[in-house]
């Protein structure tokens, strides 16, 4: 037997732009243009955003060839949504030289890039992030990801943005709830890499929940800043990366146990004080600390406690089926003081024994 | 407007193993469980792969689970196929610390590493080329890709193979017209890259037609040796890869005219030929360079000639619809001795007018 070597180069650094501020979308399509000079230009977007008037503020008349995702959401979220937006690319006569926009959501921004990985080998994608979830989270960090008819994410990429644009005015015609749900990644970007930026978000969350534009800017500038120094050094989620998962173990349990009646950010803040109940029991975290998170999480509006429709034998028999389980168990994430996660022989996830996940679950009705 | 910046890491330099020989396929699945320890593995072949026998060769017995396509061959290289295997690995509950093994030809190898590529963010994919043609060329480079039901390979990713196994005993039972077109690929290999091959392909014919694995073994190894070499410089097809191009551009005219009646090496054959005249025509050929050539492709039973069911104007019509055209004509790979690429400032594809395109057509019947 003969053996050979074949070495995949590295590749090298690269940089993308984001961009924040309000009243951007207008002049968007010429920065993009500019960037991006030779390329085809194809949208993807939903019925929402449709509907609040954001792709005609983008659009302005030009021709741009456009998706719309229609129903706007999670159920949309499907591998045969990728299947009509490539089959839309190849009605348009798209190549290689294309650049897909995915104006929305976090949902559209999964489905716009995923499809933009795998058309052709991969075109280059610019997210515009319309809600809080979306400008504090999905559009930065490159995750695509869509369900199959059997499960969720089934399908996806780790495909990096060629460049993000946050307009801070999309979020005003956000519905209330949708709006608060996506500050709790806030919340969580604070807790966990920044007790200044935690102070910022008390001491602002009434002009926020206003929806005032520069603070709201300088949020979007806050949370860009920690997620982007987090997936810098750890774009593909081999270690570090795991910290942005906190509060998410306990919260993807809740959230499936509630059928998904409960959404994302609100079932993130119930694990999030689960979190804060099991710190405190292994010595790591203070009353004090617990009580301020769980007092900012109220005033937001957002569930702290999970719904007595829920039992606890059905959160852990979900926690044994979380994704990241290793022997049918997750590890979880946990900090140690504000703006600092706990780490244990370079792990930034850790074992927590089932015994003491059930005891505090019992607390945390 | 405020900007930052987010960098995406480089990426490191990594390796992987080709493994050439014969009868290596009964001790495969060991050498995949000692590379990869801790993941599950899952098979896709397909039903060509698996009468010939080769299937049970490599699983013999143990628990694999498998996804064969059904039927072989190019019209099951489409996305539903793709569906249908990451459906199979969702219910065999495979999770991101999967191995998925490609056990077959070209179409085997694209579906199943472009389904690695997507599911669950990507899964390892190690290759195991059946066909001569996917030994010589598909199973090294980590192009993926499959058609939808508008165009040929719509979809597709980069996704290099993590290792890649070539057990020349697996060409026994290959079909006359397919051995030998997948020979064409090696050829094309020698020609731009490596006299001292062309001379082996040359004095060493026989014995490959006669499918000795010795012979068999030396000509894989030089063909993973120039290819990777090539690959190695540049994995995405930004620039020099495109010499892997060579005798193509007219080769995909007259393979689509044919409607698929004759096969790639078929029509890459004829397309070698052809840019044997156009090198003639510009002062960079020699006419006893392509005697040689036609000689060789003559002797191994492949066409040399247009079939007279094709016209010229059909040929001018798909090259100017050529996918790597720009502005409707497509840029030709031409060599300037045996082994050399033409390359005219730094670009190894350059510009031959659609008259000289037409009068060597002409001399092409």
């Amino acid at each position: 037997m003969l053996e050979l070597d074949i070495q995949i180069p590295a590749t090298e650094q690269r940089t993308y732009k984001i961009r924040i501020g309000n009243g951007l979308l207008a002049s968007l399509l010429e920065t993009v243009s500019v960037q991006f000079p030779e390329r085809a230009q194809f949208m993807v977007t939903d019925q929402n955003v449709a509907k609040a008037g954001h792709l005609d503020r983008l659009v302005a008349g030009r021709k741009v060839p456009t998706f719309v995702i229609d129903p706007a959401g999670e159920q949309s979220k499907h591998i045969l949504t990728v299947f009509a937006i490539v089959e839309a690319m190849e009605k348009a006569q798209l190549g290689r030289d294309t650049v897909l926009l995915a104006l929305g959501g976090g949902t559209v921004g999964d489905i716009g890039a995923f499809a933009a990985s795998i058309f052709k080998r991969g075109v280059a994608v610019v997210q515009i992030p319309t809600t809080t979830l979306a400008q504090a989270d999905s559009a930065i960090g490159g995750k695509t990801g869509v369900d199959s008819s059997i499960s969720k994410n089934a399908y996806g990429t780790f495909w990096h943005p060629a460049a993000v644009c946050i307009d801070v005015d999309t979020l005003k015609t956000l519905d209330e709830r949708e709006f608060k749900v996506g500050l709790v990644e806030s919340i969580k970007h604070a807790v966990i890499a920044d007790a200044g930026y935690f102070d910022f978000l008390e001491g602002h969350l009434d002009a926020i929940l206003l929806r005032e534009p520069s603070v709201l800017a300088t949020m979007a500038e806050r949370n860009c800043r920690i997620k982007g120094r987090v997936v810098e050094q750890d774009p593909q989620e081999k270690n570090l990366r795991r910290i942005l998962n906190y509060g998410h173990t306990i919260g993807h349990a809740v959230e499936a146990a509630s059928e998904y009646r409960l959404l994302h950010g609100e079932a993130v803040a119930i694990g999030m004080v689960g979190a804060g109940l099991i710190e405190i029991e292994m010595g790591l975290g203070s009353q004090d600390r617990l009580d301020r998170i769980t007092a900012l999480l109220k005033r937001l509006g957002v569930p702290t406690r999970i719904p007595p429709t829920i039992t606890a034998e059905q959160m852990l028999h979900l926690l044994g089926h979380d994704k990241k389980a290793v022997n049918r168990w997750p590890r979880f994430v946990l900090t140690e003081g504000l703006g600092q996660v706990h780490c244990i022989h370079g792990q930034w996830a850790v074992d927590v024994g089932r015994e003491v996940v059930a005891r505090i679950l019992s607390r945390l009705y």
